[in-house]
């Protein structure tokens, strides 16, 4: 495709997440539109649709996929049938940029690795959109320059407003915890070995039967620890906050959300972000954007992704995986992967986790 | 012009303000891009040129401004020329965005104000990116919903970290100060009546004879006072800070500059943005991804501004006159200005300082 | 007197701030004991006498003053009487802690710095309590170091939740800017050549015709400047908050008030401390304590101060009778004060302003 | 002894601690002074006595505490003696401040409670002075009014910037995490039934073998828990970090040390308190004042307690215990505690810990 061309975007699931991109692709991001919509439900396809005048409807996502002028796929529909979809677009030669996760087992990521490394060329994004986060960055940055020296603890806090009542106790680590296994993975350049689950006193906002909070413990490879209170009913706002401790000082990250600061009787203070959406704004607009150019530039045979890839689908898959089973059992479970290296050049090459290029 | 079809924007003036315009309506701005290219220097026009395939270079601004494939002109030439090229733009009817100042004097600024009454239409926006700023965009809903209670005085600091040593005492006004000007204008919805520039001792940093810092005090119409220190050369970075303090409770934005929090041996603190760009990028892709959506929105016939207007560049000049000769004679002075009621509809009307609309 | 043995204090005035002191005495501090209360109010008198079992009660306060037990005088009786108590004081040879102001006139304070010098030794402490506190300490060491390079400017803000209807404009001056007064001469070591009192809208909490807030602008006799913001009804606890911002960068003291930085639903911060004393009780502290440990050791014909003295109290009511003037007038207006030089020794020699010693 | 008499205390160990104690005492404690010192190095009990005119040297601490003309005791001996030194305080009827631990095992603590209960009144309060420190109490109260709602977790930092190459893995739990056990009990007002110590890669700044930092994870009776990281050579300056995350809300103290917020070229901050004396210095005041008064109110047959009593260093020695085996064995270790109910009234009645009174 021509550099000055617009991308043609199908935008798969307009939920909630899917509408939001499809207005970011049409109304922030530089050189790229969508052009086909897809959606289990004809009703929400329809309405996103009439947003989106250029886009056409398809109601098969494996028809959306192929049709002709569309250059790549965003992929927002049900976590179920994302690893499906993917091989889709791997079939296609189709770049894809998948919102977590890649699969809901590991085996699904894996066999997603294997097939793109089987291509010889990158072309599936996985939607950790942390990574894009300029407080992210900044901390990475503060990592790899050695400023903090040698990392050997993080602390973090993932704390959701609110989440729909059907939300089990696996879904809090496989939805949300999952951002802060992608984190380490980013912040830290290492696998992650052993992850513990531990309980501690439910919430009385928390479902019956959920474990709400739940607070987690992740060991790397080299052994550095990271403990992550997350909540997805915390009931305040969304809070999401980052601790590195190195040898030589700590850097934190999102400890005071809101913009100003201000008084009024009796107390000061400023708002706490209200969503993901508002927290992550900047961090979407990136992605998305470093996405498109990624495409344009990878044209029709180079690499077509800036940032996480299949094997940090792959990676965190296993360690929710392995969440999930410390959570039943209440034991340290350590975390089951194939080694790096048995898989080709692409997937993504080397043994240290996918970082953005 | 159709509105799926990208607005062709003529940017005059590359240097660096203008090279980053150039960069930001081809990499980050949906909708737009850059087809013509004009600078004074044509060194620094093919240079910038090279960056953005799709433009000539038209080495006379007022050809620029002709050119049949221009819809819409952004200008970031020198400030002597703003008038006669905004001039040009009205009379070709082509909608233009101007770097601060509108006008180096505020007989300039209020020739373009009659001018765009004449028109009818809106065609008229200057650069006052702050208005763009998240911080200050949620200090003024804090105002404008009566959170604060009535605002009774703003105090505000703008220090640059270092400045050409060409800049004179006067330049600080009109170019540093004029900020704070507007922003005193937008957040408390009046005009300023008086202005008083005081001289403290100044900076060993700064040039022999010029004065910095400033401390200059603002009256508006209904008596609030504002007070600013500014810096040209605060050697420390890029601040800018601004509190309202009201009948109910205070505000303040932009205190803590830097996203990150970290220790190190003895310390704990952040990094200062380091430049106006770091500071304000985001209110620059706002302004400019606004006012590319305001120009679609109104097409051929319709207002092309959203933001502020020619009657918002005509009150800062006037503001700025009257501190420059607060400065030469170390008084007190009132601001001289038309009443607003006599320029016709547009310019735009109403008693008010034009808002985003 | 033995340095075994506790001084023995008469507290003049028993009213919020002196009942403070007989308490503060008793129960914190070291080395003293009130063995005399006098207050024109017998039943306050016996009241608060009656929580100071060694202490006699004496109607008359220069009586008070001259009994034979009392060791040194701590003054809290109405500003109207306090110059004559203490030159009762100065007659008598005993130290005396006098509460701002030494004497609602220029003139008054001024025969007390002449007396002093006569005298020989210092025994006059005036209560300007800042320079007792940590954050203020912490702050002149910055400037007094050269961490933050030559200080140019400060800014400050004074607010209090809210006074007596009977206040007028005049003592927001006496009463709150006078402290700011004190800061500025402490912190930047010079003395204050001009005030000049600006008047907002006023604030609809302020009694009808009291100026409140206010904006006041110092000018030192090297041409630094200071504004501050001084609302006497405030509304929202007690701020005080100082910024020095000097060639090398700035620091500012009192943003945060408040220990806990807590979240609740939708919103982050912290308490704002509800009045001065519990803003300034570490400094109230500090301040009878260095006075008590003072007197100890000046013994019988030592200097008894540690603090400010009689020379700063005079200082503080010239540029408070200027302050009155500028508020009556709308001018600015030049300080009068006489050279120290032509005061003899004590009172407390040298031309720069008293410093804790 | 009379409410208008001096206590008379006798300091057992003048070391960094006990030196200050003697300061602390005699300089700035109402009612209270220090008429003996004893210590195992007879010179640096007669440099420490130097200071403290009234005080006579007794070389033997038995002896000390049974010279006649002492009224109470304060212990900063080495911890292998505390519990010998407190049970003669004990047997000789005289009130005693123990610095932590109150012995170094649980047996030894419980030997205590369990004599402290035959006496019938309290003698025995222990050094946990956080209790005291202003921080502490808002939490608590915070906590106590439900303001927070019910608290599910803390997180805790507790960082010191260096140790003696001494000190070992074991140390680190009963010396430094010893503060955060008593803290979880006092802010949760619950016991501690089980603790894990984790061991996260080791800084290079700890010598070898030192398991430096820890990370240790506490679990209460309720089901709540709590995560401390703990090091012992941070290099970094003296930090401790409580967060309580309630239901409705989470509130964080010791986030930001240091009293003045700067700028300097690129940066913003503060500065790190470098040690525990700087963070709790008035912790340690109002410790030995409360101290003070509740023996002068106690008097001669009531308790002479106003803080973390006998079974609080119980309590905390038991989970240290529990702490040193999870260390040895990488294991979770439930804590073993005698049920409080099967000791008398005193040692301190009730169900609950100890809490101020």
């Amino acid at each position: 495709m021509s550099d000055t061309q617009d991308l043609r975007v199908a935008v798969l699931g307009v939920g909630v997440m899917g509408a939001d991109h499809v207005d970011r692709i049409n109304r922030r991001i530089s050189g790229a539109r969508v052009t086909v919509i897809s959606d289990a439900s004809p009703e929400r396809a329809a309405q996103v649709g009439a947003t989106a005048r250029d886009a056409q409807l398809v109601a098969d996502p494996f028809e959306a996929i192929a049709v002709e002028d569309v250059d790549a796929v965003l992929l927002a529909t049900p976590s179920a049938v994302h690893a499906e979809q993917v091989l889709a677009c791997l079939h296609a030669g189709k770049p894809v940029l998948c919102e977590k996760p890649l699969a809901t087992d590991a085996e699904g990521a894996l066999e997603i690795v294997r097939r793109e490394a089987e291509l010889g060329r990158r072309l599936v994004q996985v939607g950790f959109m942390r990574r894009f986060d300029h407080e992210h960055e900044r901390l990475k940055s503060l990592i790899d320059t050695g400023d903090l020296g040698q990392p050997l603890m993080m602390h973090c806090a993932h704390r959701n407003p609110a989440v729909s009542p059907r939300c089990d106790s696996a879904a809090v680590i496989t939805n949300s915890v999952v951002h802060e296994i992608d984190a380490t993975r980013f912040l830290l350049g290492e696998e992650i070995m052993a992850i513990t689950v531990l309980r501690p006193t439910p919430s009385s906002h928390a479902a019956e039967g959920l474990q709400d909070p739940q607070l987690v413990i992740l060991e790397t490879e080299t052994g550095r620890m990271v403990d992550i209170e997350v909540f997805v009913n915390a009931g305040v706002g969304y809070e999401v906050r980052t601790e590195v401790v190195g040898e030589r000082g700590s850097a934190m990250i999102g400890l005071d959300v809101g913009l100003v600061r201000r008084t009024e009787p009796g107390s000061w203070g400023g708002q706490i972000t209200p969503g993901f959406r508002e927290r992550f704004g900047q961090a979407y607009d990136s992605e998305v954007q470093r996405w498109v150019d990624a495409i344009h530039a990878g044209g029709r045979s180079g690499d077509c992704v800036d940032g996480p890839g299949s094997w940090d689908g792959y990676a965190a898959a296993a360690v929710c995986a392995a969440g999930i089973r410390s959570l039943e059992t209440w034991d340290r479970i350590e975390v089951d992967m194939v080694p790096r290296s048995i898989i080709g050049r692409s997937g993504s090459a080397g043994a240290a986790p996918d970082q953005p290029e």
